[in-house]
């Protein structure tokens, strides 16, 4: 604290000063031209200073550096390191980060390593103690937190993941209050999802303390919640674009509460409109003064998740500096990290080093598959069929006659089979449904990421292939593979529990871009549907209308297993 | 938790149901007609409910309780219960509460008695521990509080009160810096009090951890800490009124730093004006929306103090609510706390309980004075005399020839003479100085009252009566008294630690008119001045220009002790 002070009152010099830029006052909504002085990572003043090392930054713009108030690092297929290095370029240098894909296959000691990795680059990731694992009782995890084991990982977490499981707030479920009140008993932020609550749901979910949500996809919702109390966090991730939506709920009286959020981002748009900076960029070019949107990215974020050290450029907050070329065009030239350049004209300056955890690797626990065990058998033909829906992760539950030879289901009528195989502990468990409009042709595509317990996911056309896939994802520990008449294509390994490759973003990206072609055009899928990620949503069962999880065929709307055939 | 999800489910009733009310919310700036739910001293819900009791708001305007961000209790005379009763009519419902009137008499243990005494009563004082205790080495007082008694009493409070000593801070003294240290590992809010920092002082004065400062007077020192990061608290008090002053700061992108707050206020504003209300109608009628002031004093108070379980009416939230009979108009016709009708049509509907409490008792310790301990001898006649300026605690530094006889000065010039008598330690200090346009005539008046240290000063033109005075305060155990031709006209007791009356406002309201009467018509004290609050300033030794404390005259501009007579 001396020393900060000393350099504030000029009697010492400053490790570096940012001199003569322009500087964003999140507080006032002011630009002013002033130096920035750092201290030991930390801003020790702002005004007319000199240091050991000095910047010119004329006619460039500063801003603090970009808080993200959720997302998931496991979407991005990254480990946290490479994921560090893919976002700080674009200026995002703290992320709100919920652990929960990867706590679903390894609980605790996945959290772990995500906290033990992300220490090893200048990002920091606060990580959330996943509240819901596993999601639902309606499939197979690797792993339970329960309010016992959440209140274990609050002591190395910054607060508590998103609330997914509302009907058990609102109805007092035993675990799910205890959890919450280890989460009051601690102070500390709650995350809730709760789309489209009802006006008394709502009331309950936030009076038990959960004070933010990220899953308002119209201003209906948004309004709700924000007049409830709730801080509503705009998202503009890859699969869920809602900032266009919600662009009218941002007022001058509303602003404080509004916060910005990625969720979910595949490596494709990390590499080409970046990150949080997205979020900014387009809420400018939508109209929202360029100081507002920055504020909603930086100093309403550190007020929600109480990060009192960040949010601004201001005496005694942490050195994290976004330097921009203009406020409209809003290229970001180079990021600062706790006073140190990390990145400069979109590349970081450090370099990624993924963990060898023995813990979270290795994880995929099954038998080898036979084809004999993908086989669907049916005493009748009139069959429950998903459907699928382009653009959409959700599917329609249709009932139609199928094909049958001998009792089992042959593949003549031109659907696709789906299967999920239990990975986890070895149980044996599949589930076995058909896929209507996703059309592969002479192979499978299979793949460990799959929500949210994440059990390998395969579907294809022959029973002998999807074996293959099967067993090419259990011999990888974990990825993404392509399987055309008997011979593997490719495969993107993600030996990182099956969810995160150990490579960096140049691979994954030029990776999944290969599958997903090879898969448009050898295996002639359905070109309206992204054929990895849109399996990766069929054992969502939260969503509706059919859904299949190890367990068998799920029916959102009676919310219970139902048998795949109609009459039995 | 589950009783409060409960009702807000509409699951069970709710104790009490606010029917149909214009419910101000300060998310949104909107103003909705909704009920509002109570269970257990909580908002459960704000929509359609129904609850055991229903009471119709129809037309009636429901705002969050007001939060006074900074105020001294001791200053109003009234005990923590008696002003309990005071300001909850008007609204306030939480009082950020800096007890270092009290401390400087009796250190922690009259910390400990403003918190029990403030329990008793449905007001939440979230007492402020005191940081500058001594306020300066130039006085005696009653206790000190070290860094490590400031730790101890972290434990009971809820922050570090106003950090007047900012040259401590900027200059990094040790047990500041060990102060300030021990605030940021607990993470509480630090009080700032800094007048027309500099640019670098300021910038120092933030990075070391202060949040707040209630002591801007003009528009460019509010600025300049609004921009540094300050929360900036818009003072409207009984001495002190900045509000009109700094209204041009408020707008949409400060508002949300900007905080109302008192700080000293006098009971005979109490009674006439209000309290936290009168800032936020000074405000409207100034032209700010209604519920942007009002956000001011709830919302904004509440973030600024950390407060999460206030601020706002929503669920979760405790169940502070003030009924206003128009935003305009702003007449406070109920006062709900924890869900509980307290005060109704401007009385408060709960008895005062003033606790006897032996450690803030019996305080004034100093021998019997004599008429001969209160002589002023000179060996010269020209000499340093205190210019009153009317309307102002300040006083000018004035050098006069006055009269001398035998060695001794004579009253024959028409100046007063003003002593301080240390009163805690029985230490036999008698500061003697002289005072030019106080004019008191045949008598003289004392008081326990004297910033900082709160020793004795008493003020006459003969020494009879001026010994008398101190020997009335010292037989009351502290309190305001008024002498005249060896008479004692009458004596307002301030039992509790010779700073507050354990007696309701309307007492202190009638005694201390009484008594400031009496001075003006009968001992013809400068009617432009208020008699006893201007002696009670006269020793506050940090401000311009020449001040006494009980060791001796001091010299704001040299900032050292001087002597009365010039040539020495």
């Amino acid at each position: 604290m001396e020393k900060l002070i000393k350099v504030a009152m000029g009697l010492d010099k400053a490790d570096l000063v940012l001199k003569g830029g322009n500087v964003i006052n999140v507080y006032t909504g002011e630009i002013e031209v002033a130096d920035i002085a750092i201290k030991d990572g930390y801003i020790a003043g702002v005004g007319n200073y000199c240091g050991n090392v000095e910047i010119d930054m004329k006619g460039k713009y500063l801003a603090p550096g970009f808080i993200d108030g959720h997302l998931h690092i496991e979407s991005t297929m990254l480990s946290p390191s490479n994921f560090a290095k893919a976002v700080l370029p674009w200026g995002t240098t703290t992320g709100i980060c919920d652990p929960h894909e990867i706590a679903n296959v390894c609980g605790e000691k996945g959290v772990d390593y995500m906290i033990n990795e992300s220490k090893t680059v200048p990002f920091d990731a606060m990580f959330m103690a996943p509240s819901c694992v596993p999601a639902t009782p309606y499939e197979s995890n690797g792993a339970t937190i329960d309010a016992t084991g959440l209140d274990k990982l609050l002591d190395k977490c910054h607060g508590v993941g998103e609330f997914m499981n509302a009907p058990g707030v609102v109805y007092c479920d035993t675990d799910v209050m205890n959890k919450l009140k280890y989460a009051k008993q601690r102070g500390v932020v709650v995350d809730g999802h709760y789309p489209l609550a009802g006006e008394k749901e709502l009331n309950a979910y936030i009076g038990a303390g959960i004070t933010t949500d990220h899953e308002c996809v119209d201003i209906v919702d948004a309004c709700n919640k924000l007049r409830r109390g709730m801080y509503v966090l705009v998202r503009e991730g890859s699969a869920t674009r809602n900032l266009r939506d919600l662009f009218p709920i941002i007022n001058n009286k509303t602003l404080r509460r509004l916060v910005f959020c990625t969720d979910d981002r595949q490596v494709h748009d990390l590499l080409t409109i970046g990150h949080l900076n997205n979020n900014i960029k387009i809420a400018i070019e939508m109209g929202l003064s360029p100081i507002d949107a920055i504020t909603m990215a930086t100093l309403n974020a550190a007020e929600c998740y109480k990060l009192n050290d960040r949010g601004a450029l201001s005496p005694g907050k942490i050195a994290d500096i976004v330097v921009i070329d203009d406020i409209y065009k809003f290229n970001v030239l180079e990021v600062y990290k706790n006073g140190k350049l990390v990145a400069k004209d979109g590349k970081a300056l450090f370099d990624a080093s993924v963990i060898d955890c023995k813990d979270v690797r290795n994880t995929v626990h099954c038998k080898d598959i036979q084809e004999s065990d993908l086989k669907l058998k049916l005493n009748s033909d009139m069959v429950r069929v998903m459907g699928i829906e382009p653009h959409n992760v959700t599917t329609k539950s249709l009932v139609q006659k199928v094909s049958v030879t001998d009792g089992v289901y042959d593949f003549k009528d031109g659907l696709s089979k789906i299967c999920v195989v239990e990975r986890h502990k070895n149980k044996g468990n599949i589930g076995i449904g058909l896929l209507k409009d996703y059309n592969i042709k002479c192979g499978a595509i299979a793949v460990s990421v799959a929500h949210d317990s994440h059990n390998i996911i395969v579907c294809g056309d022959n029973d002998r292939d999807m074996a293959i896939a099967v067993n090419e994802i259990k011999r990888a520990g974990g990825g993404m593979t392509a399987v055309h008449n008997g011979e593997i294509f490719d495969t993107m390994e993600l030996p990182i529990a099956g969810l995160m490759s150990d490579k960096d973003i140049d691979y994954i990206a030029s990776k999944t871009a290969a599958l997903n072609e090879f898969a448009i055009n050898t295996l002639k899928v359905n070109s309206e549907v992204e054929p990895f990620m849109t399996l990766s949503f069929m054992s969502l069962v939260v969503i509706p209308e059919l859904k299949i999880s190890d367990k068998g065929l799920f029916d959102y709307s009676s919310f219970k297993f139902v048998d795949i055939e109609v009459e039995k």
